[in-house]
């Protein structure tokens, strides 16, 4: 069970800082590498926790080669994501506020196809496509951000 | 005790992963903003390790002004910086690996004093003179980044 909270008055307080990198993947025509989430339905964009050990680039490359089959090249920084207001809620207690890197990358090789069993499905999606995708509010201000002002490095 | 590596063979492997972050702080006549360790007697970029609950802006403005009893209003982001060659090994048997994110920042109250027992001394001091301070080369390179491409995000 993983419950995401943004800026949601019931949600718990965060008990855990995790640092992750994300990347906004986008192809020669301007597709963006999405994931969907088997629990949820929601898409997303791909990365994860950052492990001991590694850099937030190759961290990031390895997460969305994982989820997606997709190897990228990292091509700059779009925000630094670290608002205490958007959580995930676990079943095991932790609640989770992530501190993310989400970077600006490009597709160097590999086909979009779901590569772990918490993606259900991946895809190459149109921007004008996102507005009626189920995505979450957490993860739409990250995705908007970085199409609407790829040259501003958002702080929040 | 706490003995930081920079790309040394003899480093231990990191055992934690810690987020934090660090500011350039420069006033109006480009001077900047610097702290001198207690103990290695090393000069730094005031910053440290973000709290949970709080955002990385909102850790920077509270940890320059614990260390350097000054003000700042961030102004943007320098640097990103997550290289697992760079550690900081406590007594304690922690090996500490940053996930730093090193803001750019200009003061906007407050005196420059030493507020804090990790900290001896704390100085505005001119770009021309940092060549021949004792700074830590894992300091170094985000204080040069800083300053030599303050319109680039650096990332290692």
């Amino acid at each position: 069970m993983r419950l995401e909270y943004f800026h949601d008055p019931s949600a718990p307080p965060p008990n855990v800082l995790v640092p992750a990198a994300f990347a906004v993947v986008r192809d020669d025509a301007g597709r963006i590498l999405l994931c969907r989430r088997a629990d949820t339905g929601n898409w997303e964009i791909p990365g994860g926790s950052v492990e001991v050990g590694e850099s937030a680039p190759d961290a990031v490359r390895r997460e969305v080669e994982e989820e997606t089959g997709v190897l990228i090249i990292v091509t700059g920084v779009s925000g630094i994501y670290t608002d205490p207001g958007y959580v995930i809620a676990y079943s095991t207690g932790e609640v989770r506020q992530q501190f993310a890197v989400c970077f600006h990358a490009r597709p160097r090789a590999g086909g979009a196809r779901p590569d772990c069993e918490e993606t259900a499905q991946v895809g190459w999606m149109s921007p004008d496509r996102l507005d009626r995708l189920p995505i979450h509010p957490g993860v739409r201000v990250r995705l908007d951000a970085a199409l609407t002002d790829p040259d501003h490095v958002h702080v929040t």
